[in-house]
């Protein structure tokens, strides 16, 4: 029997692969599936064997098509299964036969919808062979790496205008992991992260989980490389113990973020009828949270902008934060929003005050700038004093973070800032997240030009605000488990 | 005397303007808002007379240009002052003396530095005269129909690159005005509307508050034809009983959403620096906003978010939501959003569940749709199905209002459900507003489509849910004051 990790790393990385229910017909999900492997072999992503297994076609795609996957002479290490959910017990069957040992189920209609029957016939082939499966009624899995892509979505959707668009896009390789029990959901942040230029390591949508389930999800990619965070969508959560066993080791070494859903009566109502999972009380779910080290989130944006700063910046090494701006009423924001979280907004010490003071008598910054936390250059800023400011900030060693609102809307500020920050920033190991506000093209500009410098930077100061509270939050997880340093030392040889 | 409107009026629609500290020098403030006037008049947008004055320059932009305002023949109507702040009291002598009643002055360096003893003598001038004055130290005001626009920050700005980008867009004309203490904030807030392509009516930044103020302010924009909503940008509001005694009237007609930071101690001790003014407790405000009808948003988002559903859609007439989804997850963190703040997601009566049940024997919608409340229509969505679900929702007389969440990814959904939806929208009064998730090229499509045809698109489930919200909010509000009714009709016509 193969270890846990390599059961799961089968999903991910595959040396063969028989998609079940390949087509040639384009709205099947089978062809949209097997036409992802096809078209990612080809470009050299995909460096495994390709079987598409359908008894009425004869080739698809330029591949020889099999009638069944008995009749594939080469070893089967992957069987993505895109069929109507009736026929899944005799496929299942065949891949025993085959001695597969890892299926993915892609096909809907078992428990879901009430046919738990079905599914427990297809649980019960599954534990008699050995076979790990995932799903049913599941995305599956996509790996920007290793080119595996079972999501049945295309990348293109053609309108009734006759107009193709991007419709569900797969990310740019990078460090995010999407783990999610909503395939529709996960769909969604695939096209969000990819819109905002971040990167995926792994995506892997559980479906109806009767067999892999979090915790071993989560095992394997705390050992995986291209993954430095994990984001984790859920409505209900089962092995409560197993799941915070995994979890701890896991947030001792990659930070997880949790949006739990089904929070409120109507809210469980709604997760039971989507899942069929009993959601329980969600106070349960605060606790597990707390007690494995997972940071939880209020809300969908949260989850992303954690996820980015954590992706992007190292936890904090306590809870103070400084914030530096050019505009005093979004500093105020972003204090409102730290402070109620358990951030603190701490006046500067007698020192630091002293510096910037220094600053204004030697003409640096403005002589009515404010400097007791928040620094205010005020609408008189240039990328000079910005780079002046931060410095002071850098080297005092009671603050902890730092949150810089530069908006672009001052005259005298140039982009140049950005570039002089991300610079300087390289000598620290302090966490720095920007803000700029605006929807037209230099604030787009600059928010984007500070994420290519790996500042992560959030269209509202509150936003900047809970990214640099997710950042102080895993830092005390860190620390309460002893692990911080080792962590951070991981992080500055961009080793997750 | 004239009214208070009649005064206000005149810093937004003056028959004559004068620029005192007008430059051809490019960097310089009084530049740019002189030719803002300039740029709007030659477009025939700002229809009255231009004189710049400044005793240095013969002609600005092939204007005469006057060496002081006693020296202008004709009559000033608004006299808007961009110099160095000790030359203030002098400009506002000459305003006294040319009778002029209407004064801005854009220049910073009084109270909000400790000038008070100079800020005190322009308020002294400005009350023996009965001159009407907005600021000191504030962005003024731009109005979108008459062409008054004394920001003084260009539209572009050219990076050291050499390119030239917009960094401080002035929105297209629309219903929604910003009213702010933080001018910062209030360019930003422009720049973010301007991005979102929302309409703006009106723009005034208060600045220092010596004279004109909140309640006056307020007061006007309930008598603006253009204005729909107002959001009320504030770190500290004077003038407690008259500011509650014409928001309670200004809100039985329209809405003010506002956000109001100096929440914690950091922010109140932010603030105070930032203005100045005491800030107070921030629970006095809250019972401020609630007994004088305004609601009151936690976060920048929200605040926009609420404005663009105010602006274009109705108040709900009760407390009941129904949600229907292309998606399980999404449509449970709205409704989590919801009930967690008083909104109901309540199952549905046996009349609409028996209905829905009615669709699945005909085979219109899929037989393992859910639809107690979320309807949850899954990934087998198309348009029709949407449609079909929507007269439902629309006809139950216990529903008050819907949340659409179509995802895009749903592979048979095309994007004309949007325009199915809102044309079937146009025969009820219930208000709608819609989500889809994603950041690539169909969501944002999508949500624009829903935005042009008024019905507000969001990108995450939960500020959909906000924005639902804040419709059943102020249509309590309305409620309470007997005023739903007036509110409604004076809507559908669409008259503010």
């Amino acid at each position: 029997m193969s270890s846990v990790f390599e059961q799961m790393h089968k999903f991910f990385d595959p040396n063969s692969v028989a998609v079940v229910g390949a087509s040639r017909k384009i709205r099947k999900a089978g062809h949209v599936i097997f036409k992802n492997f096809v078209d990612n072999k080809r470009r050299g992503v995909f460096k495994g064997e390709l079987y598409p297994v359908n008894p009425h076609e004869d080739q698809i795609l330029g591949y020889k098509c099999f009638s069944s996957l008995t009749e594939i002479a080469g070893g089967v290490e992957l069987v993505v299964i895109a069929v109507p959910a009736r026929f899944v017990p005799k496929i299942m069957e065949d891949a025993a036969k085959k001695k597969v040992k890892t299926v993915a189920i892609i096909s809907g209609g078992f428990g879901e919808i009430g046919n738990h029957e079905l599914e427990n016939q297809v649980k019960t082939i599954a534990e008699k062979a050995g076979i790990r499966v995932l799903g049913p009624n599941c995305l599956g899995v996509y790996d920007s790496k290793t080119g595996v892509d079972m999501l049945f979505l295309p990348e293109t959707k053609v309108l009734t205008s006759g107009d193709m668009v991007v419709a569900t896009p797969r990310p740019m390789p990078g460090p995010i992991a999407i783990v999610t029990q909503s395939g529709a959901f996960g769909v969604a942040a695939l096209d969000y992260l990819a819109g905002r230029q971040l990167g995926l390591s792994k995506f892997v949508s559980f479906g109806n989980k009767i067999d892999v389930n979090e915790p071993e999800m989560l095992d394997y990619l705390l050992h995986d490389e291209q993954t430095r965070v994990i984001l984790l969508y859920a409505e209900s959560i089962e092995a409560g113990r197993k799941f915070m066993d995994v979890a701890k080791k896991v947030t001792r070494e990659k930070p997880i973020v949790a949006l739990k859903s089904g929070k409120t009566e109507a809210g469980i109502r709604a997760a039971l009828s989507h899942t069929g999972a009993i959601a329980g009380s969600d106070r349960i779910y605060d606790s597990v949270f707390l007690q494995s080290g997972i940071l939880r989130v209020k809300d969908m944006e949260e989850f992303f902008d954690a996820g980015k700063a954590l992706a992007f910046q190292p936890p904090a090494a306590g809870r103070n934060v400084a914030i530096i701006t050019s505009a005093g009423g979004p500093a105020i924001m972003a204090a409102d929003e730290c402070e109620s979280r358990g951030v603190l907004v701490k006046k500067f010490s007698e020192k630091t005050i002293a510096k910037f003071e220094a600053l204004k008598k030697a003409g640096k910054i403005p002589s009515f700038a404010t400097n007791f936390n928040p620094v205010d250059l005020t609408g008189s800023v240039t990328s000079e004093m910005f780079v002046e400011g931060m410095k002071i900030l850098f080297e005092d060693p009671e603050i902890h973070s730092i949150i810089v609102i530069g908006l672009h809307h001052a005259p005298a500020l140039q982009e140049d800032f950005v570039d002089r920050i991300a610079r300087l920033k390289k000598n620290y190991t302090k966490p720095v997240v920007a803000c700029d506000i605006g929807e037209t093209e230099m604030a787009l500009y600059l928010r984007f030009r500070f994420d290519k410098q790996g500042i992560p930077a959030y269209f509202s100061p509150e936003d900047a605000a809970r990214a640099i509270i997710a950042l102080v939050n895993y830092g005390q997880i860190l620390r309460k488990t002893g692990s911080f340093e080792q962590y951070l030392k991981k992080f500055k040889t961009g080793k997750a």
